[in-house]
């Protein structure tokens, strides 16, 4: 047995169902799991490895419910542009770089990121997802992802069936990956890019892989289903258009919302009650992406109505193409601020209602309710430790609040997923960071290029469209 | 003469009238003053004092045109509680501890926040301005402050006469203290807190100091009111109750509009289409506090239609009582995510804008904009230096995107104020942190104890008011 205990914490915010915050508490570690929360008064705890947590606050890592790791790469590359411009960019981009090698570069520099931040679980989605897998992995990350699907053959150039296959291999492919305990899962683009025909295969399958423990711990976490859902109006009414329902109905319809198989709704920003009455219906939840939503203009998600539908709602980033970070500080202060305006109510969304979207309420949206989420004995120890000796959290009034509103990932020193610890002293245990971000440089530069051709192309298409302009001698005299 | 050298710059982001953006650039600061931006190919600079900034990016230093520093100490004292509680709390906690050391000390504090993020100049508003000052000014910012004025008594407990006497002082006060070139500042709370008897008092004061140039050089900047305006929809409400106007037609009635004295009005999120009509035509500018806007509830102020109106707008924290920090960056971001939810397109608030606001927008609206605001030869070197060498800085696609969604504070490294490093490596030059951080502690403990004494008496209050339960016997059978 292995003790890694975090000796004498300022505060153990454990985000459990009663929001304990413990003052002056050490937390014990033994094979990876939380075994005990102690009064540090009681005296110094032996062990393989101590951590001194003195002036530190201990915390459940964040849970990042909807992001495309590998798109880190494209951080930045189409800003201020129209949904045209932006795909003409970022399609060129992934045209040029987004082999399997550039996936698991892109997908390392994620979770790295996330990891430094304090965000130990990411639902990803992306091509490739494997090479994604061994790149999150690699880092340290508890990383969720599982085949993409659409109808035509996307930027790897597969068929339909071919999805369906692997995703028939994926258990296989990421017993052999071998990392922290997390679903599979399948991820089928969004209602308006696959056909509720293969909406309904992709469900059927996934039936299947529920009903067979083949190759499964018999407590193994369900496989889940995840996609985009109503995540602006433009997309609602495009669906409505082909199908004569909402994204959400679509689902349904396709054997999406009986309950059998876990869904995370991405984004959902539009959701209308009877949407929510589905999606309630089905124990799903929604991955609520402020910072994204916001950036894109694509709306703003109603916080209130969602809490009082009885859906449970996470916090997501998206891809560093639309949000330009992974940062879920950021989307925890983000959605308890854009919760008051939408609910024009100063006490809506607390602090400790948003740190449960943060952490253990996403935790459950994957089906890891009760291996992490919150800072408990019994659950594995995916566990942040902030610096609360900095001039901006001083002075300590309100643990939760100044988590919420004031601390930020620079405050992380000290991250462990699983009980190992990934992050010490603010740097990775695990990633040679400046060889990784020189190759980052090196692909990002190559994607670079080809966005500006890209965009170069466009505007001389749309120069060559131009109606000529009118002679000199056909102007005002 | 002493030069002072940054080194070889990844990126020197001028916000000039241009935006321009010099990559690999030397910047050289004489006496204090930027005199030369050169390309690094053409060799190192010698100087005084050399700053290796490979690696890193210079911008200008932030400047925060909305704030209440000594505040800092009530970070998070009154959270997820109604307008009526938040003052229960609040005023107690000020009524126990804030007396002028108290109020040196919270101003220390926030100013020392302020500059570990790279801003570099605050227009602060509090009781005890000379004391809060010299706190600042201790710290090492450009701060800007001056008399508070409301009809009753404050906490201080003057009356309004003693006010104006602090005004007519406070150039002398000023020049005592002696940190970095700033004007004058007359501050009256609001127009539900002034009568527009007493603001139109103030207004001819100013005036008088305006065309008074007695001991100032004859380039100092010219002294200028600020004030809250149109915070949210109920004090537009109640001053319209009051006065059968808006705030900013108060404000004009009292001679405050007519272009002679600057003017900053603080929130303006509820401003209409005839108030930033007047304020367009003052040369006025909007101090937008898009963090504790959104957190009390207070609204969304439209950032498309402000900046059509004309009217400046420069970007402000508030104080930490409403906002819990005094992260500039975080206004940035969080100005440009709600500018495009407020717009309705992603093209609003370019990241481009949204630094001019946070840097020269605000230097203008003090009367600055000479001195400060950018990097360019000529002004004062008022510089933060970021590390870039950093995963979720990595890769560099659009530097001003980088910088308002993905940088953030903890990435600033070194900040000089006037030409003086006050922070180097992260720490301050200036300030004993450890021994900061204990008193503020301390005093903070005491404010906590008050505030919560105060909501405890509150709730009993309420319970007393409260009519009896009906008896047992007389419920439902």
């Amino acid at each position: 047995m292995t003790r890694l205990v975090l000796q004498n914490a300022a505060y153990v915010v454990t985000v459990d169902d009663a929001d304990t915050v413990h003052p002056d508490t050490t937390v014990v570690v033994e094979d990876g799991t939380v075994t005990e929360l102690r009064p540090a008064a009681d005296g110094p705890v032996d062990g393989d490895e101590v951590v001194d947590a003195t002036g530190r606050l201990v915390m459940p890592g964040l849970v990042n419910l909807h992001t495309h790791l590998p798109m880190t790469l494209l951080r930045g590359l189409a800003e201020d542009v129209d949904l045209q411009g932006f795909l003409t960019r970022v399609w060129a981009a992934e045209g040029a770089v987004m082999d399997e090698d550039t996936v698991e570069l892109g997908a390392t520099l994620g979770a790295l990121e996330s990891l430094l931040g304090g965000c130990t679980t990411q639902l990803d989605m992306y091509f490739h997802h494997e090479a994604a897998h061994r790149g999150a992995v690699a880092a340290g990350s508890r990383h969720v992802i599982g085949p993409v699907f659409m109808d035509g053959p996307g930027p790897d150039g597969l068929e339909w069936q071919q999805r369906l296959d692997l995703m028939r291999d994926w258990r296989r492919g990421l017993a052999a990956i071998g990392g922290p305990t997390v679903p599979l899962a399948a991820m089928p683009h969004a209602t308006y890019t696959c056909s509720p025909e293969h909406l309904a295969d992709v469900a059927t399958l996934l039936q299947e892989l529920v009903a067979d423990p083949t190759g499964e711990a018999s407590d193994a976490p369900r496989p889940l289903l995840t996609t985009h859902v109503s995540e602006n109006a433009f997309e609602n009414d495009d669906v409505r258009r082909r199908h004569g329902a909402s994204p959400t109905e679509v689902l349904a319809g396709a054997g999406w919302l009986d309950g059998r198989v876990p869904f995370v709704a991405g984004h959902g920003v539009h959701l209308g009650p009877e949407d929510l009455e589905l999606l309630v219906g089905a124990g799903a939840a929604v991955a609520h992406c402020p910072g994204s939503n916001l950036k894109l203009a694509s709306g703003a998600l109603p916080w209130e109505d969602v809490r009082r539908s009885g859906v449970r709602l996470g916090l997501g980033t998206d891809g560093c193409s639309s949000s330009n970070d992974l940062d879920m500080w950021q989307a925890m202060r983000q959605a308890a601020l854009l919760a008051r305006l939408t609910g024009g109510r100063p006490d809506v969304a607390s602090a400790h209602d948003v740190l449960r979207a943060g952490t253990v309420d996403g935790a459950r949206a994957l089906g890891l309710g009760g291996e992490i989420g919150s800072v408990e004995p019994g659950k594995r120890a995916d566990l942040v430790l902030l610096d609360l000796d900095r001039p901006h959290l001083t002075p300590v009034h309100d643990v939760a609040a100044l988590l919420v509103f004031a601390a930020g990932r620079a405050d992380v020193t000290d991250v462990l997923v699983d009980g190992e610890v990934v992050v010490r002293d603010g740097r990775s245990t695990r990633v040679d960071t400046a060889d990784l971000l020189a190759r980052a440089r090196s692909r990002g530069a190559i994607a670079r290029e080809a966005a500006r051709e890209a965009a170069r192309a466009e505007a001389a298409r749309a120069e060559a469209d131009r109606p000529a302009a009118p002679a000199a001698q056909e102007g005002p005299a």
